[in-house]
């Protein structure tokens, strides 16, 4: 992969992500699991290092955050996509597990 | 492993789980890192699937929010350990995809 194509991918990776995070605790269709699912079929395939996806999640969240405060309101609640890393996470790792004892 | 030898060893990391949360966000000491390696390292080397581990953290999340609504305390700032559970993943996630791309 060239420099270009990382950079690319990195941001789609990061706008998939966004949608992710916004939909998590509001959307129970198949559409935001098949999402989830591309999200992390990505990274395995591009083999992108996990310190990358948690700096990912923490700009997102930097960003609501900032959002947030300008409408003054309190970003409390954004602690809750802790939970959605995790899941995230989980899943990425049992993925790479799974791949190995295969 | 037998059946008794998995049972002995999720013991075990159970134990070594409680005494990493316990420690988190109170301790920097090397001894801890250590223990935090070794309990990733376990996982990994017995190759425990990641729900297990999920369930290892919820079980004693659990336990310490009986205990604290026995004392009549918040349980709320349980939720912070999320973060060890996060921590923990992205490590033992990052070492299975090492491991495959060595």
């Amino acid at each position: 992969m060239t420099r270009a194509e990382e950079q690319a991918l990195l941001r789609q990776l990061k706008s998939d992500y966004r949608h992710i995070l916004i939909n998590y605790f509001t959307t129970t269709d198949q559409a935001l699991k098949d999402c989830i699912d591309k999200f992390i079929n990505s990274i395995f395939s591009a083999n992108i290092p996990v310190p990358r996806i948690i700096e990912i999640h923490m700009e997102i969240i930097d960003e609501f955050s900032k959002q947030l405060k300008l409408e003054g309101r309190s970003d409390e609640a954004l602690l809750d996509y802790r939970i959605t890393l995790i899941d995230i996470l989980a899943h990425l790792c049992e993925l790479y597990r799974c791949s190995i004892y295969q």
